[in-house]
């Protein structure tokens, strides 16, 4: 049987400053990665947004980001593997004690932003950040963008990776995502999005801007939160795969 | 058979600024108090202070404080108690999980500065950060100041306390500390030091800044690591407590 | 002839979040009192709100804050006024800068949320905050609470203050407001509130909350941006006093 | 005439936490680069600094950083120019405040760490610094790495220019300095470093590593300050150049 988790950013408000329809759009996705604090989110957002994940079933993620508030972790940095280690241990161990508190379980984590992406590319980078996860949790599962050096690292050691893929994005001929600074990045077209997915998830397949089917595994799609239209996409996406008998459940579910 | 803790605080460093003689003062004392970022501390010094500690066999405590990294978290600032239990929720979870990642455990969480002042005297401010350790995990051990309303809110929740006195302070009658603004708050002369804190480990009194004798429980005692004599004094008391028999440990090991 | 300047906070927006209907208000007040960063607000969004106000001829002010950003500068700290000196002198230094850079020029200074109001009752935090305010510039104009200790302070310093008062906070017999916490504290009804406006701007007078009218001084009145019927509440106001004949204008325009 | 600036890098203590010699040091050096709160210093240390450079006759300059603390402004970041810009009128405002509040005025401008770096070798990013520096102030001096894009930048926008040089680093044959990741990079023999530091300034030329002599241009020599030995080396310089009769002193008064 075919399954996929759904995911979706949350906790990225801050202080007096809301972000996102977090409460909505938990109805409709499996997975909710919590800010920690560094990129967005503070104690008392991570409070809530735990605590409304829990409530509503849904798997509690810690995504941990560089340390760049006004830039909301998306500008790159030079960071090394060491640090980034750390910073991933910190701010995947206070997620960690909000969910202990709230008597729930921490069951991902996903890095953020220029985080994720740097990541992605450089194995030593992501190679730290899956030693941060393990040491602190070896049955955490650990979200890379699928294909890349995230989910090799994952595996290495012993971690178990979460492909994640996207319904707006195009992809390249080697499976990458297509640049943002590019004009064709992005899917504009909801109908567009919503086959992709489809396709994605139920044949492992994608199309990419040069017309080439190829193969990528799908674990996890991400569901923009931010988005205006991100609560009217959740469910229509998820409606399409109940219609087409696609489990859709958390990873936490899937082990064994 | 009499015992005593003595802890210090710890990990006060800040990216590229020393501070202490962390390394040392860990060959003297059984309980460190490690800053979690929010007066001071940053990841990268909290693992390598957890590191030290456990290496030494020094047990590990979090040590929250106010998010005032300029005043070094000893401005008082208004505080709601919800608001406190999330700070401390947050710093507790980030250094627990530098503990886990290394192979360690936390035992003990004691708040810093202003945070630890306020809360000396504000039974809903010290319950609400006895419940944010207790919701974490129930076996920690909480600091607080001797005969303050931080001891009666950890054992209003069934928390394990450890009443914390002071060598260098002078007491008050009713067993308070005096004011630092006083003139006659410290203690100065070493011997003195070292007197006061034989008489509060051995024989639980203290004599008052007007001559009366009063009973003063000492679970633990405080060693100040940033004076430059810390570490002289702190080889001084362990010495003096050797001959006298007392044995000194780490609470942890005194449950039963 | 009866003149009013209208004030409102604004560049409260922080990194990807946004506050307030900066650019439509600007359409309606005379001053605006902008956040250096402390509080809220950034390099960037000082850039763009200096430059919007410069651009529609409003009185460009600087609003600094305490060091709190989650806390959105409303919660009360201990601060020395040596250290309020230095963080007004550098969070009005860092407006200037934009101000001069993009061509313009500071008129005024108003404190924000908490160091507003402690200084409001506490004459050596006002005075340290008007010095400040004076040794950058000293023809700059001082924002503070009608009939307060910053007023006075400003006033023994040489500085020109500007009194300020509420269209919807009650008033004391003492002519200090009604505190936020008591439930009389707000005036929720439009109608009132605008009534209120008029006759503490036209007559120099409000009715307390016992009943009796009192004398308050008017130089300037606050607008709340961020309530969802400010922009309503502004227009109405203007409308009502260019109808009395007041003239509105910023005080940069009053001296002399 | 030979002339020569002086320059050091300075209130760079944060909060509780001391860095470096500064009172010593302003004895030996004709600027003093004085950071901003981004890298390091706070509004208290700013106010210090400012003061003691001042009583010394030392110019007042800014050294605005990164946006990193806790990595001492070292660690790259993708900084869009038009952001590089609002940091820097930012920085250079509240340094200017403190300079005017304290009776003075600003001389000059440097970037510190990563983003001078970054700009030395960037002319967009360059030019975004020059024309904040330029449109706070036209007459302020913009050090930088001598023959580098910023520089360029300077003289672009009629700004003056302070060509800097390094004692202790190592040249390539390109006018460079030899990254800090090579092992040639620092020139550990304080004699060989006072010869350098004689050639540039007197000769205006250096042996690059490769053994050639290349034209430098020489405006300003940086001192370090946190070296244990700054303070050494500092005196035995100003000596050398007094024998040789080069003039020192600081930009600010070499124009015209």
């Amino acid at each position: 049987m075919v399954r996929i988790d759904l995911n979706c950013d949350m906790g990225e408000s801050f202080g007096p400053w809301p972000m996102g329809s977090d409460l909505e759009i938990l109805n409709y996705v499996t997975s909710a990665n919590i800010a920690c604090g560094f990129h967005a989110g503070d104690p008392t957002i991570m409070h809530k947004t735990v605590e409304a994940a829990l409530a509503k079933g849904v798997a509690v993620g810690a995504h941990p980001g560089l340390p760049d508030l006004q830039g909301f972790g998306r500008r790159a940095m030079a960071l090394a593997p060491k640090d980034a280690y750390d910073i991933v241990v910190y701010q995947v161990g206070a997620l960690a004690g909000f969910a202990k508190a709230l008597g729930g379980k921490l069951s991902h984590v996903k890095a953020h932003g220029a985080l994720y992406n740097m990541a992605a590319k450089d194995f030593a980078l992501s190679e730290a950040i899956a030693r941060a996860v393990r040491d602190i949790d070896p049955e955490l599962v650990l979200f890379g963008l699928a294909g890349s050096q995230t989910i090799r690292a994952a595996e290495s050691l012993g971690l178990r990776p979460a492909a994640e893929v996207f319904a707006d994005r195009t992809y390249q001929d080697d499976g990458s995502l297509t640049p943002r600074n590019r004009s064709d990045a992005l899917i504009e077209d909801p109908e567009a999005a919503v086959l992709q997915a489809k396709r994605l998830v139920i044949e492992g397949q994608v199309r990419s801007i040069r017309g080439r089917d190829i193969a990528v595994r799908a674990d996890t799609l991400c569901i923009h939160g931010e988005h205006p239209s991100a609560l009217v996409f959740a469910k229509r996406i998820r409606a399409e795969f109940e219609r087409e008998g696609v489990a859709i459940a958390a990873l936490r579910n899937m082990r064994s």
